[in-house]
């Protein structure tokens, strides 16, 4: 099984990222010093777009500048796109291919701002357009659902922040990232027991804050994509505002909530949905006072600093669903309707 | 039922906030155009979130100015605010009460920013907090589910845009909005017929582009308050990228197509949907095109620009939800679970 395997190859893939794209990161990290954008033009779609969630608080946090998360068609459709002066244009794309994102990029460059890429392809049209490119090296992804170029894209963002900073502190936490990576991924048999209990799933609510927002909307796309169930994807914080009134008794509840700054917040929605609403929780977490409310529960390691979680965190929601897929007799290498390379406009 | 006549009352809120806030805005708009900030830094939650999604298209596309949408945990339970400098930052919110949006323009204020409040709470610590604001009128909402309120949010955004420009043409254009109003609340027994169809729907998707990327949100934020189905949010191309492959014979997808600069790649989308996957189509538009390809349509007046549509196709999503929950025999004044103030941290 491809998918089973890509999910398998991260933590390789992450230890060779780490050696093999740390000098073009550090020249790249000395450009973008020298020009000090006001702002970071993020433009990226799916998978993509959830690793710019991520960067959207780790640069927002560590580096201090603001992400704006671009919106495509006024560059395609609407031909009006917006002054991007003294923006950092970040183009994000596993295939590179997608239009929509290469026009983004192409207007950065036209008003003079600095492009950067993120991508798998060297050679793609995404790649040709920027000024910089950070190869993320994952090897061709054959299964249709991303996975192991989603973390890679994840810890390009993260060595570019470190980068940035030369902060050596979290370039040694880096480094540890892959050893993590194996461990969450030994408990595929435990997370393939879990995933029975949830095959008569439709619809669930997956929630994440802060950093882990981005784990939230990329585990609610895998299970859109692989299982076909209705996953919506909530800042804590968002779903307060509304959506909540949709859980009733049962209701299945996913939740991202590894120790840090949003955790009891998170907790606390946790155990309102549990003792009040009954829902149904499936909590990844390193810590065992909400791992213990849970009706399901994925353990972390111990000792990943906040920052990097969503690094980790992701595994064990991507193999959820691989098992989630198999036990519902779906195709986990080629869901309906999708195709590898989406183009959009 | 108060949500019903709150509903109605959107045409004359919307004629008066033409009226008694067209010089306040005026005058704003000259102290923002001394500024020439680079970007705008928008905080919202739930309802006035969408609204700032339609901020992000309009002010990005008619005055060329990148909006990014803030992450209000950065500022309250991180407590590393990214740097502002050259942004203008907004925060909109009808209570003008939830303590995140307000430590994001306090930040802002901190770091010698303009601020700018949108709100229908002149004495909210919100707008105590802005250097500016415009006051939405909008009257006391009493329905939990914000409708009238998420209407006079978009009108003040757009008048801010035209009186940005100077721009005569549209300013007249804004005036016909409340007419427009008038002709798709006439239609509401129409809108109740068909609401019976979706008795039983459990989940759906909300398809728009461009402009009515907001709409898709709010229409589905209002299923998700008031019906409790589990409605998920896309553009078009989005969904493309993965989410589509939920979709069985039989799914039900709810789009809003108006004429305009996305309407052949939104209808090429349903076209697909409805001819490929067999999908049930609830169509809003003015297309007898699209309208004729779908199950259930709802016809919007001819003439409205495309860049006004979204303060007239929600009403009738509106209306939908309201009947629906009618149908469904739940409580339409006060859902479950949620409060008509909900403070977040």
């Amino acid at each position: 099984m491809t998918l089973y395997t890509e999910i398998f190859e991260q933590p390789s893939i992450l230890r060779n990222l780490l050696t093999n794209q740390r000098d073009t990161i550090a020249k790249i990290a000395s450009e973008i010093r020298k020009r000090d954008a006001s702002f970071v033009f993020l433009a990226a779609r799916g998978t993509s777009d959830n690793a710019g969630r991520y960067a959207n608080y780790l640069w927002g946090s560590y580096n201090s500048i603001p992400v704006a998360l671009a919106t495509p068609s006024l560059f395609t459709f609407y031909k009006k796109p917006p002054r991007l002066i003294n923006a950092l244009v970040v183009g994000v794309s596993q295939s590179g291919k997608s239009p929509d994102i290469v026009s983004v990029l192409k207007e950065g460059k036209n008003q003079g701002c600095l492009t950067l890429a993120i991508t798998n392809d060297l050679k793609s049209p995404l790649a040709s357009e920027a000024d910089f490119v950070i190869d993320i090296h994952a090897g061709e992804e054959k299964a249709v659902a991303a996975t192991k170029t989603y973390t890679a894209e994840l810890l390009a963002m993260a060595m570019l922040s470190t980068a940035l900073e030369k902060d050596k502190k979290r370039e040694e936490e880096l480094l540890k990232v892959p050893d993590w990576a194996d461990k969450v991924l030994a408990q595929t048999d435990h997370i393939k027991e879990i995933a029975q209990r949830y095959l008569f799933m439709e619809r669930c609510v997956v929630l994440g804050r802060g950093f882990n927002y981005s784990t939230a909307f990329e585990w609610s796309l895998k299970l859109k994509e692989l299982t076909y169930v209705v996953a919506e994807p909530y800042s804590s914080a968002d779903f307060q505002h509304g959506p909540i009134a949709m859980v009733e008794r049962g209701f299945p509840v996913m939740a991202v909530a590894p120790g840090g700054a949003v955790f009891d917040t998170l907790t606390s929605m946790l155990v309102k949905l549990k003792k009040d609403h009954h829902a149904e929780l499936l909590v990844i977490s390193d810590q065992p006072s909400v791992l213990e409310l849970a009706q399901s529960s994925i353990e972390l390691p111990k000792g990943i600093p906040e920052w990097l979680t969503p690094l980790i965190t992701i595994i064990p929601a991507q193999l959820f669903c691989y098992h989630l897929t198999q036990a519902k007799g779906y195709n986990t290498e080629a869901p309906r309707s999708i195709h590898k390379v989406t183009e959009t406009q």
